[in-house]
């Protein structure tokens, strides 16, 4: 198979962007590196941050972001053994690690420190062909359709990692805060596929409706709710508050109510990368309750071979809207405005 | 055998205190209480939350505080399996529970919401005779001395129990701040006899001095060292930060720190209830580092058989002071002052 | 509430058998118990085992079986909270245990030295009115049907509790043996619930009828399967074989066939209680695999709660015959003769 | 640094051996491998089963066998990054595995499907210069003596490994199969290590010396106790048997009375690999008592940096003879004949 010297892609060319649609150099794999052509891209929120580098990491400038990219494998480097030419894969934000540190050696490379990020430390998946590591790029069964997994290698994994991290047992309740976002109509229905209860949080009758639809137990209003701490906990098994809670975004207020809501010996897991933000609670609730606070951070390759799995099961549905990749632009100005309901899949030229 | 109808006691007769030395009447065990004859009882810093009413309990009043007392079984209840007349036994914190919540039913008593406190909504050791659930009172072993093991029965079980809570393997790092105080010393032999390691974490020479002596692997001191955050982590193995912090005081500094230098996917359990004390920490931290924040609360009766069999094995002394029951106000006035270097144990009169 | 002085019941007089039925008096509460009418109970073919004194467990004799007895609180002894009169309770095999001991201490009651069996070393459920220890009795939500619920509280629980010590995660495979029968029609349940897949592995095509419509992802005959090993591996992901194993009547060949299709690291549990029956299995394929084998007996409180809350949110249906209490002896010859398909429940006159 | 072109080495030639002391090429590293010059290399019984091609696995031939070498990296590929040449390095039983499977993903890479086995699948330590994976090759920290680390690369892992998979925790017992042995000292000094205490099972004088001098709580000598599973359970705590047993070789005996002595909820680890030998248990015993049976199988990567750390630690001596490589042949012998009782380390010519 002949590749092409040059190659679409959106190269963002000084921090804080925009990104600019132009010809670029295909990369070649090294040896341990698969190339990826990309057919469908979702667009994420970190893209944006990417962007403006708001997180202390290294920043690669020029640079080609996203890092929900779907593709086919084109090319390998002589000691890939994963992949074959012609497999589906997708790459991640997680784009290679070292496998050799103390957390790879424990299986969790995303905490590996010398671990490259997609479209942040290194380029991404906003172009037509794409580099991943092969032990970290994912593989995507034969028969998935390459639009619809896009969001599930971001946002799909992190929320089912949350999940996973919350400890919450089938039979379970977990609150969702921000359950009718994106992420929080993936979480539900993760929380769902895993035999969990939820009891969603979110504000407004739109929102409402599709946490009915997805089968939410309860939904707690929070542009309306006297009191948020306490329905949460009426909408749970003998009132005493969730057995985990999962903070799509978080931030101050509903990190306080939290822990209130949270039933003791509970987990509270914190997902999102607001900037600059933090965690505040009261040390009397947090002991004498026993409350766990974690941070979940993306998820390892086994999380992603069964997130992917849930959803390859056909018990994942993510809406999304597709565009064209120069369209790149535009969906970032919407997405500022806070102006998207659901998630953009960019589709990829050919 | 028969016994008195009045006896010795402490009694704080209206919040704020101080506690009055008087007779009052030996109580009555129901059917599934024990009544014992105290020998010594240990002198918390909590005995001087609850005479002034620091938490939101209810608090009984008047009130016999004391939640650490060591004594011999002199009566029980017509349904007391668990106790023999004459064997030793220990009252805790946790006075009784109701055996069948939700959280008993999983052997989390201290979180019953029906729990009783020993020394704060019910009475407590500062008696010559007092009352305990005979199914939550602790067993201590015969030829284990009544002062010594007093102030293991709530110091010694809650940092045991943070150790326990803290996740931390054998071979791993637990970083202690507090390390030279009481709870502190204790909890350095705990994590020796779990074959942890320990970094302590304190003020000044003398504490120093002590830390050394228990073995541990480095002192970082907060008063001298320019970095505490990277002299911990140059204390821990590969740079990488401790495994585990065990914060025996929070408060807002040094737990802000413990997050920046506990290894990423680390623990730190707080532990100690300083009044309207918060925690903060670093969303993007917790996050992207999966840092878990946990509290400790006491522990379990199962904990406390395994603090007092770590106690028995002679593995952990508890350096204390011995004076009379009717000392306490001195006591209390001390501890007001901060001028308690080590734990007060009070010989209960016989 | 004026109780009857003599209720009906079916008695063993003698190690053997039959059961007699009879008048006998009606037992009065201890402090710490409660009387159920019993309105429905389940037969399991642990009494069978029972009449005939097949375990080596203390046999009470005369004995009135059952232990799958559902009904309503009509008495208590003075220190019950848990119940109040008129509610529903459920009495289960495990009667009553010390709450004291190591094994309550933690939770783990079944496992209590001092452990009262329903049926076996006290009375059961086979009577009009019986007896429970009200801390170890399962508390029955109003508006669970009292003869659908009954065979929860034994095969209902060990099936949950079975799948709980597996260690399957949701979205894993558990091979279940003999998932066409009562057991395994309700663990086909749990495990769906769960959000396990199933492998069922059973004999005939009235079996795998039961199981596709119970959801099974495949069905693997051990009548007509040339190689039971490779058709269990060959129906879990990668060929890689099942997570979990549930074992719900153990004898040798499909015990030695598990420890062949378990995956590597996976788990086996073994469930039922055949007389001297033995689990065999080859070091080499254990050690060099990391097999893990297990026992799963009963289960906890807790336990027992989940598996109701399961039941209650109508996700298990429990197929069952209704024959009134006096039929006892010809349900047992019929058990014996193996002509039983479903589960029967005893109506208890009122 | 210029490598020679011919080393010295012991070559099984055929099945069966005797290995052949004889000159052969040096090795190169792949791009992903070290070459390490071999500076001591532990004997283990396993070589022998290797040199029979005793196991289930394809046998390399000719072989060289060897899989406990500790020495110094000469060479290594283009993508190594794990080590420098001059690095202290260590070849284990594991020399390389996929590291993508998802056996390996989950950090279990002793279960590869692709593990290469050094000196059974592919060549191993009892050579000049020894070939292994740079991500699966252990590294030894400077000062760590080469030949007194080389027996903890292979017997020190797996008896480490098997405590981490008993789940005994501090301050719980732990009965040693087979405690008088090589592996059984080492398996002693873990556990004391690990804050375990040890019940020391073995026959005869010799052996109760050294377990008493190891720190042995007690020692059940089955050459003269009239009934071992009473006398182990009399010397755990409340006589309820050990919380785990770890099992160095498994044989049918030792086994069913491991069954019986072991704490209700405790753990059997079976390590060790005869040939053809079963693990058999009663079912009944199994299930009542919910005892959990396991495979350990030697350890993975950080399983390896953790066994080597506390031996870096000076907590673990591990007594050894030393011989020259060109004697092994006479090391088979003996073992062969049950004379050997220690563990022989080679030294191989520089």
């Amino acid at each position: 198979m002949s590749l092409p010297e040059k190659q679409w892609a959106q190269v963002v060319e000084k921090k804080g962007g925009p990104p600019v649609y132009k010809e670029i150099p295909v990369p070649k794999p090294a040896a341990d590196e698969i190339l990826v052509k990309i057919r469908y891209t979702g667009v994420c929120h970190t893209d944006l941050h990417a962007m403006n580098g708001d997180w202390p990491l290294p920043l690669k400038m020029p640079l080609v972001g996203g890092h929900e990219g779907a593709g086919i494998v084109v090319a390998k480097g002589d000691l890939v053994k994963e992949f074959e030419i012609g497999d589906q894969a997708g790459i991640k934000w997680i784009n290679g690690t070292d496998l050799s540190c103390e957390f790879c050696q424990q299986a969790e490379e995303p905490l590996c420190p010398n671990a490259q990020l997609s479209g942040y430390t290194v380029d991404g998946t906003f172009q037509q062909y794409a580099i991943g590591k092969a032990a970290i790029a994912s593989k995507i069964p034969e028969g998935v359709a390459l639009d619809a997994v896009a969001p599930i290698l971001c946002a799909g994994l992190t929320v089912y990692k949350g999940l996973k991290e919350s400890g919450a047992r089938p039979g379970q309740t977990v609150a969702i805060v921000g359950a009718g976002g994106g992420l929080g109509s993936l979480a539900q229905q993760y929380a769902k596929a895993m035999g969990l209860r939820v009891v969603a949080i979110d504000g407004g009758d739109e929102k409402k409706a599709m946490c009915d639809s997805l089968g939410a137990e309860a939904y707690i209003d929070f542009f309306t709710s006297k009191d948020v701490v306490a329905d949460v906990k009426a909408a749970t098994p003998e009132g005493l508050g969730a057995h985990a809670v999962l903070l799509l975004a978080v931030s101050e207020k509903p990190f306080q109510q939290a822990t209130e809501y949270v039933r003791s010996r509970g987990t509270i897991v914190a997902i999102g990368l607001p900037q600059g933000a933090f965690l505040k609670a009261s040390v009397f609730n947090t002991v004498v309750r026993m409350i766990n606070i974690k941070g979940s951070y993306v998820g390892t390759r086994q999380d992603a071979v069964e997130a992917i799995d849930f959803f390859a099961r056909g018990l994942i549905k993510a809406p999304y809207k597709i565009a064209p990749l120069k369209d790149l632009p535009k969906i970032f100005e919407m997405m500022q405005q806070g102006k998207i309901a659901g998630r953009y899949v960019l589709d990829v030229p050919q």
